[in-house]
């Protein structure tokens, strides 16, 4: 099973792409799409839109799952993350894969036991969980990679429980 | 001159189309885009999407308009309009029409003199200024009017001062 992990931003978007084999997860990629801040709003989206299709057609994950807002944003944030997730979860759609959202907090805990886990202590679970030889960086990266690990561990899980990740 | 309005909503997305020809602003097309609650949210962010695409195809528009978030929306509300508006720009950005965006409060001032006027206000001005037999329905599709007529009595004063609208 391959998931495709997303933390959405118009500035910055982190993925990940861990596969699960053999009850281990392993990362086969990472990394952040960029848009440029004095872009028009439509073309930064369509960047990120076009970028996510490259991914998807590379890796063809089984399942994408983003983070989902964080407790305490702004509206004027929220709606900001919710134009990058839209174009996101866009292309999951277009290419029938499913979609599942987690809070930062359900994250944390999956990858660290705590829903109260800082920037670092995700970094290095992230690192440790995937044998990875240093700290995945940026943090966008680390947090998309964190995402992915959460639901590749819920899934088994859920499927034999009979219900949906 | 022909400007696409857009009042984004994951459940609802008004639409209306405009024509500026000789001073006076036409209505062309309007409705609203439907989709249903109980579908996957990928599912439903590419119904808005797709439908965007054959409006643009249709109509050729040179501008899309599109409202932006209200005063006092909340977090929550926020991200998932800001997932409509997401697909919207795309649509609108994979063709290269320039899109700008207006305050319900910038609408209302435009089109009723007010920022504080009343839905049936906006619809009754809508109509008026459109000359329409009927008051435009429901209240998403005479939003979508209504941001459309804003953009397109703005755009050849902002372009007659040297501005972009």
């Amino acid at each position: 099973m391959i998931v495709l992990g997303i933390d959405p931003g118009t500035a910055n978007t982190g993925f990940g792409v861990v596969a699960r084999r053999r009850g281990r997860v392993v990362a086969l990629d990472g990394g952040v799409i960029e848009t440029p801040a004095g872009q028009a709003l439509e073309r930064r989206l369509a960047t990120i839109h076009g970028r996510l299709r490259e991914l998807i057609a590379e890796h063809r994950p089984d399942a994408l799952a983003i983070e989902d807002l964080y407790f305490g944003a702004n509206a004027r944030s929220a709606m900001a993350v919710g134009q990058a997730r839209g174009v996101v979860l866009l292309a999951a759609g277009q290419q029938q894969i499913p979609c599942s959202s987690y809070t930062p907090q359900q994250i944390k805990s999956a990858v660290c036991g705590s829903g109260r886990a800082d920037k670092l202590q995700v970094q290095q679970m992230v690192q440790r969980l995937l044998s990875l030889t240093e700290l995945p960086r940026p943090d966008h990266a680390a947090d998309a990679l964190a995402v992915a690990i959460c639901h590749a561990n819920r899934a088994p899980l859920a499927a034999a429980m009979g219900a949906t990740a």
